[in-house]
């Protein structure tokens, strides 16, 4: 992190929490929101032979969702009242396997702007108490006027 | 696509059919192989309240599912013999939110070489007859040895 | 393409050609605007071997200086009066090795919105007549108030 | 950095100062090696107009093409003997403008296997004593036999 980051909004945790909370994809998927703080964020979900790809392993698709969502969530730390976030873009870069009993991710915020914010994220395959990096990200986020508010 | 792409296994369709079935994620997201042929792929997934993000729109974790697991399977088809394909890394830019009653990806290898291939990759939101393409993607699949022969 | 591109400023044509004009690096490297169209654009760059990699190819920084000086230019042709364009991000994946005596990129746009656009970009090393593609980039851009009227 | 990286080549230094300096397109910008460790490179350039885009920063291709050397400089440095490195892809996310006397980049080896090298890299604007993060990127590289032993 080149700086410490200053919420915008002093309801910025409920609010985080609330995007998160709606999301359908997230209970699906049996992910939970760890930590968040300002421009930084940690998510994880156990293992289930429903997240799989064709070898066993945690599925690419599935750390691709963690690396967006951590994005979308640690970028949204930085939101104006009023405000939504919605991914932009981003890459992904495989590393190894997704091998283990849990995926985890840890984003941090590289820059907020008025527009757009840029996060870097590490995903991590969890076997027990030993973890390798298994995933980095790189993505782009923008604030949005809030849906019913546009 | 630059060219017309020439399956080195004669029995690749079936290997990439075994893959995707492998894959425990595509069963719980509900996605289907609607065509592949070689260096292109379809794939689709009906709409669902928990595919969704907290606006109610397909999720960019899916989009992003769509788009690397159609790239791997496209790059799958032009295979040899004895190999599997993972997934590099890719990139996703979101252009409109994902609204409708289902979400598809159309997907083509733009080159593939002896170890990794290289994909492009369309994503649509459908309501009824009418689509939008809403995320378009790029990525890169290695070619590696199958995993009982490794 | 998806759509034909309607350019908002009756003046874009002059726009655009101003601001490629305007960059002292497109001359250094001998960079000519070939052609320039709503949503589309090509550029070319003759061999020096002052353009060149340790093996005597293009080197990729010059096909990545392509890509996106294309994808800028391309969004440009949709800029409103009074706007300019800066890159936002962009990536670009290698196929081949750039031999030839010329190197080329033909850039699409994908989408422009109001703030963002989103361009494809195909690079080409042309030997004599023949041309092969050798990279292929995807990325985006955005609009700002020009600078002199921020 | 996640571990500490090994040299597999005694020789690594001379051979990656050997691909570097091999690089007509460096000498043009102006570009030098100023530090390289096993997985860890900084690169840098003085300004000068010719290297500008329509505002007077340093242009967006110019930090791309930091970004890609440092990216296969970094990976070269865990070269096997007999090996060359080439760039398979990278992206790049702009945050601010290249303005300043000076741009740099620091450029970290993520990981690197037998084929593939991922690494990270953040390119500097400096004024004087103080510099800004004003480009960030993510890249892979790939070990191929060097050019004469293929």
């Amino acid at each position: 992190m080149e700086q410490a980051f200053e919420p915008k909004d002093s309801n910025w945790r409920a609010r985080v929490r609330e995007i998160f909370g709606g999301q359908g994809f997230m209970e699906l998927l049996g992910v939970t929101l760890d930590d968040v703080e300002p421009g930084h964020v940690r998510m994880s979900v156990p293992f289930r032979p429903e997240l799989t790809q064709q070898n066993g392993f945690f599925h690419g698709g599935l750390m691709a969702t963690l690396v967006d969502n951590s994005g979308g969530v640690a970028a949204g730390t930085l939101m104006a009242a009023g405000q939504d976030v919605l991914m932009t873009e981003f890459k992904i870069n495989a590393l190894r396997p997704g091998a283990g009993d849990r995926l985890s991710v840890v984003t941090n915020l590289v820059r907020a702007g008025r527009t757009l914010a840029v996060t870097r994220m590490d995903v991590f395959a969890h076997a027990g108490d030993s973890k390798k990096l298994c995933a980095v990200g790189q993505g782009t986020y923008m604030y949005v006027p809030r849906a019913g508010d546009r």
